[in-house]
């Protein structure tokens, strides 16, 4: 969102800058001199999820989606810290959320290791910051090189449909509540030596996530609307292509590896049970495009646009 | 207070434990296995500031408080990451807030690397996760003993009159507004060999923080009431006490140091402009105690008693 990258650039405009700090802003974490990543993410109830959400999937959420950042940094999650800000009376929906958060630490090995909760006059606000390890040089969002094809984990639209949908099916609303990013991949990549030249994670959907990519790279992502993978829920439907792009909330990962690698890096993916799929390729030039086919129009935000 | 203490243990009883991370819950911060600690706090608008609060000091405020803590631990403050929730049409509010920030950044040598900044319905909330690094091994609340001396830097009180009274002096609101945590203290005690038992911040006032000393390090504290250290402007009161051990927000070090060592401990901390006032001692037993005194009674809490 414009207004929210405004706004950290406001802030970060006013710090002291260190060489010690080689990523920041702009990228899905953090890099620390050490060899460590550290990512924020804060969900508002009321704009990031609703009062009467399932407190258990929410407190896995709010892990769920800073794993997403660490891996596509390259990187493995492990310590988290939580800021809780809630009105009166929410102790047992507290605990409930305690509850799933501690199974998705078990998930995804995190230790969370402290936090700070508040009363508050106003909604909920749920913050987690989560510190991981880089394993290599850390995957930018801007190492992306004319050849490279465009691969991407898992499926896409299920967790659109299950916020755009006025009365989802329960794959969508579980799609939407329950995000499960492919955490095991850079260890698998790294093992195994897959080259990855660039990586981001798809939080705000295709078609505001790869102009993002081809930007930081300065090239042209060219993607194949007809190879977004999808499952047959959303394949099947009319609106599969601005699901697939628009929907957002995926949590999987967009990566550019060498032309040469493709094969490996599939095969590597699928021995960890990932799905990796090749949908594109990189280009000299800007901007991110759908091939023969504009981007669907109509595009929208978050929960923050629906009702 | 209790709640919160008891919401925080909710979160963490469900997490699962690593032998890596020696402290977590409990202390100031919490430390990794690699050096570095940890601390996040929360300011939500309408319990820790007011929706008319200096938005320049309060960016400062966020980062200091979180100073305390790293500095309480024996740490360095190094890298910050912040979230800041916020109702629509406070951009140059926050503006100034990113400026207070970034001040404060250059104040105590942290590099903010990172945030997410979110819309919210409700009233603003900020975050701040700070990282920092140890020098030695951490200074934890729990090795104070029997003969250790207790020191305390700065005065005590003179923020407390800045939320108490009704219209507070200049100084006052000041102190509020803008802690100076002795943050270059456990830079120089390392440097200078001065032995520290145990240590804290004091955030909540003595009357809150000491007993916590006391029952983590299974000892009792006894505080000379004469003895606390005070601007004249406090030290005139009648509730002078009263403010020194109930109000709070002094943002100061409490630490527990040998007889032997108290000596050296006032010299290096002299050195570096630090007040460092001995105002009583540990012995065998349990509690904390003011010296032929009751702790003043009608404890408040923070501004969520306030008007």
């Amino acid at each position: 969102l414009a207004t929210e990258e405004g706004l950290i650039d406001a802030f970060l405009r006013h710090r002291p800058r260190s060489p010690a700090v080689p990523v920041d802003i702009g990228d899905d974490a953090a890099v620390r001199a050490d060899g460590s990543v550290i990512t924020v993410d804060t969900l508002v109830e009321g704009i990031h999820f609703r009062s009467d959400a399932a407190p258990f999937a929410l407190g896995g959420k709010m892990l769920a989606v800073s794993v997403s950042d660490v891996a596509a940094m390259g990187a493995v999650p492990r310590h988290a810290v939580i800021s809780v800000s809630s009105p009166a009376g929410r102790g047992p929906w507290l605990g409930e959320l305690a509850k799933g958060l501690g199974k998705a630490c078990a998930t995804y090995e995190v230790d969370l290791i402290g936090g700070d909760t508040t009363g508050s006059p106003g909604p909920c606000v749920l913050s987690l910051t989560l510190l991981g390890e880089l394993l290599e040089a850390p995957w930018r969002r801007s190492g992306a090189r004319p050849g490279d094809h465009l691969l991407v984990t898992g499926t896409l639209g299920l967790a659109g449909a299950g916020w755009m949908d006025p009365a989802p099916s329960p794959a969508a609303t579980d799609a939407l509540a329950t995000p499960r990013p492919p955490w095991r991949l850079p260890r698998a990549f790294h093992r195994a030596g897959v080259p990855v030249h660039a990586a981001m994670d798809l939080s705000d959907g295709l078609a505001t996530d790869a102009p993002r990519m081809a930007a930081a790279s300065q090239v042209a992502l060219h993607i194949d609307p007809h190879a977004l993978p999808a499952v047959p829920e959303v394949a099947s439907r009319p609106d599969r292509l601005r699901l697939q792009v628009c929907g957002g909330e995926d949590y999987q990962l967009l990566l550019a590896v060498p032309a040469a690698a493709v094969t490996q890096a599939k095969a590597v993916a699928s021995s960890e049970g990932i799905p990796l799929c090749d949908i594109g390729e990189v280009r000299a030039g800007t901007g991110a495009h759908l091939i023969d086919t504009p981007w669907p129009g109509g595009a929208f935000r978050h929960f923050g646009a629906s009702p």
